[in-house]
């Protein structure tokens, strides 16, 4: 049940007209033309003196919102205006009966004067009389719906999928919800909140939590209204779905950074660290990191690796590898007996003993190896879950057996039919392109997530450890 | 001057002939073929029987390195004939005045079985009585140099540059050779020493300080001989180029792993890195760090950027970007009066207040107003440097002005050409292959190293401040 405190998005779904609020020959119809491009509704653009434009004769064009004939209701608006100009126009909206604006102009509380503070104190008043409309910003891009085909740039992508992003600012939406879809996890919706006059991260976190398009959920968050912390807490207890955070500001620069950024309060860092753990949130540190564990959970869910069989090509690289693993509490337990006696006639033939990690060198070639002792280790309980390094240069270099690219997935399809435990892979990015390009895709229909490095793995998998440690 | 008790290697350049001994039909004569691709000078293959080989018309073929014609010298040897039969090879080779032997043979102290041990005591009898000839490994893949066409995989790469590699293992001098190369610091010469019998890494470090092909050196060290690090840690402080090093084994699980892997004692990590310290190493953690910290080396030498300037595209990220720097001691100096005069036109005309970090969104086309920005930022004494985001995404929607993708290096140009300050750039990689790889070596030839995130290059700038913490 959603809570009766934070703001209704319920309708978002059922958005079938958008009006562009200013569309200018001088910015060649930025918004227009992108809403134009791709949205499947009803559009309309409203300008001055209402005159058709040229490159769009297929939109009516209106001096105001509510000059649109009755019949014809307008969900959604994006205002692109001069900001002494936003008040009367989200009255007008009001009067239409607009369900939501997403205000792109800018210089109310974010422009830091006594002004713009005013200025933004009358829209709100303006939204609570208008009653029927909620407002995304201002100084902020509003919404991304790529099912809909709504989105504030022609760049951003149009699949879409079942990951929620939400930040203040648009440059970091576009970041995440670029990053998300290359990796394989496209997005249901975006919301970039700006100042967060209305519509702000606790409304949208709660929308998200009971919107059934989204299953996992990415939040940057700068900071919070004042004294909420309590009721985000709350939400975030009652929330069956991941919810990945960054938090902006956790440090004396980067709090100064977003006063200037947002004219948002950061915080204190310790209190809201301990109560999003308890919460069950994975807080993690920097954007790499939402695209870490975002297809870490994507794929695996929020299974934890504590003890890990890990495999490398090469010895030296087991070894860095270890250390790493070691320093994010991430163990490397000693085979156990069951393993070591249920490869004992792979280990005898070959000569070599075999550790955790596992030197995979001399046998990459032989499949059927790797195989068996992909069985064994994961069904030993001792083990949690596999990381597997795969080499570009060695599938490249390949001059006998089946070519690798297609004998490892196919093996590594059926070890995932038999086994429910999590298996990483690392693929170094160094050259190789189409090679590593390809794994990569192959073994995302595996759900076996691609990393290019094991530090970017040991973090992952330390955040979400992490959130089985903290979480009662 | 070299160390007396170090190994002369110097002889390296004037290698013009090569014996592979254990040549194959059964292994499809895998190192003749590699070594027959590429490498320019004379060679022979060594094999029982010696009949010429069908696929190799043109290689002289012996039963020993002995029966090779006496007014044909041979310098260099690579071994891989099991391992019980290297010692009697090596004593031919002495016989014929080999003045290198790569023992790729495994099986020696690797084993970790006393007849292993008993066969390296051996070995170094052999050498030892042989007086001219130095052994790389055993259980190693001997010597990587490109100039030369000498290596060890078709797959490596002949691109000959200026950075000299070390590992004990072969897969890491894999990893190392074609991750530096491919990010435009190709090699000198790579040493896989594996058991290092007995050129060990004191040696190769020695004799690349003195090498004047070699300006960085990279190392990835497990161990040194008993009783050899005071030596070590007095070469490295009379080595004038940078020095990169990996240590494995730091955790007491990596430890074990070293132990396992080339059967050397790892040592104590904290003697070992003060020490390391001491004498102005790079001590860094993973791969990617040797990467990382290699290309800021190679392209902007190691000068520290304690008071950094940041530019991104969303003032979002640039509080994410805050907050990562400070945690690793980097600071975000307030713009000074002297930077905030010098710019009062472009603020005062854009009604836009300048902070650091600077948020670029608005301005991102306006490559003058960037211009004019880096000028006045790096003129202040108190910058040390700049940190600049560049999204590709911006780039590849760009409608209006000349194309980024050839300004914005074009004014990059002329900021490097006026400032010696470094200047760095983060390029998500978020898709837009092509227009990222681009952009990455047009900076490339600026000098601008490229990193895909800020937790990168907030490592990397670390490890380059630490050194001038560190060093007297």
């Amino acid at each position: 049940m959603s809570d009766p405190s934070t703001k209704d998005l319920s309708f978002l779904p059922s958005i079938k007209s958008i009006a562009v609020i200013g569309a200018s020959k001088k910015r060649n119809y930025f918004f227009l033309r992108t809403f134009h491009d791709s949205f499947k509704g009803r559009l309309y653009a409203i300008k001055p003196g209402a005159e058709k434009i040229d490159e769009f004769p297929d939109v009516d064009v209106y001096e105001r919102v509510s000059d649109i004939p009755s019949n014809e209701p307008v969900d959604f608006v994006f205002i692109e205006i001069p900001r002494e100009h936003v008040v009367e126009v989200i009255k007008d909206c009001g009067k239409k009966g607009v369900k939501l604006a997403a205000i792109f102009s800018a210089g109310f509380n974010d422009a830091g004067t006594e002004e713009g503070r005013q200025l933004q104190i009358e829209l709100l008043r303006a939204v609570s009389e208008a009653k029927t409309i909620r407002i995304i910003g201002p100084n902020g891009m509003g919404l991304y719906y790529p099912r809909l085909g709504i989105r504030w740039r022609v760049s951003l992508p149009l699949d879409h999928g079942s990951v929620g992003v939400m930040a203040q600012s648009g440059g970091l939406c576009n970041l995440m919800i670029h990053g998300l879809t290359s990796e394989g996890m496209p997005i249901s919706k975006g919301f970039s909140i700006g100042n967060a006059a209305d519509i702000n991260a606790i409304d949208v976190i709660n929308y998200f939590k009971d919107d059934p398009e989204t299953s996992i959920i990415v939040v940057y968050l700068e900071g919070l209204p004042p004294g909420r912390g309590t009721q985000l807490v709350k939400i975030l207890q009652g929330c069956k779905k991941p919810v990945i955070v960054v938090k902006g500001g956790k440090t004396a620069v980067g709090s100064k950074a977003v006063k200037s950024h947002t004219a948002t309060l950061a915080g204190d860092v310790a209190i809201w660290e301990a109560a999003m753990h308890q919460a069950g949130v994975m807080l993690v540190d920097t954007f790499e990191d939402i695209l870490g564990v975002g297809k870490f959970v994507a794929m695996i869910g929020q299974k934890p690796i504590k003890n890990a069989c890990l495999l490398t090509l090469s010895g030296g690289y087991g070894v860095v590898c270890s250390d790493v693993l070691a320093s994010h509490d991430i163990r490397l337990p000693e085979f156990s007996i069951t393993i070591k006696e249920s490869l004992a006639h792979i280990l005898s033939a070959s000569g070599t003993s075999l550790n955790n990690p596992v030197d995979v060198g001399s046998f990459i070639y032989d499949v059927d190896k790797l195989e068996a002792i992909l069985h064994a280790v994961l069904n030993d309980p001792a083990i949690d879950g596999v990381i597997f390094e795969i080499v570009p240069i060695y599938i490249a270099a390949q001059m006998r057996g089946d070519p690798l690219d297609v004998a490892l997935p196919a093996m590594l399809r059926r070890i995932k039919q038999q086994h429910d435990k999590p298996v990483v892979a690392i693929i170094e990015d160094i050259g190789y392109d189409a090679i590593r390009q390809g794994l990569k895709r192959s073994l995302r229909e595996l759900n076996i997530p691609v990393y290019p490095d094991i530090a970017q793995i040991a973090r992952t998998i330390r955040f979400i450890n992490k959130i089985h440690i903290m979480a009662k």
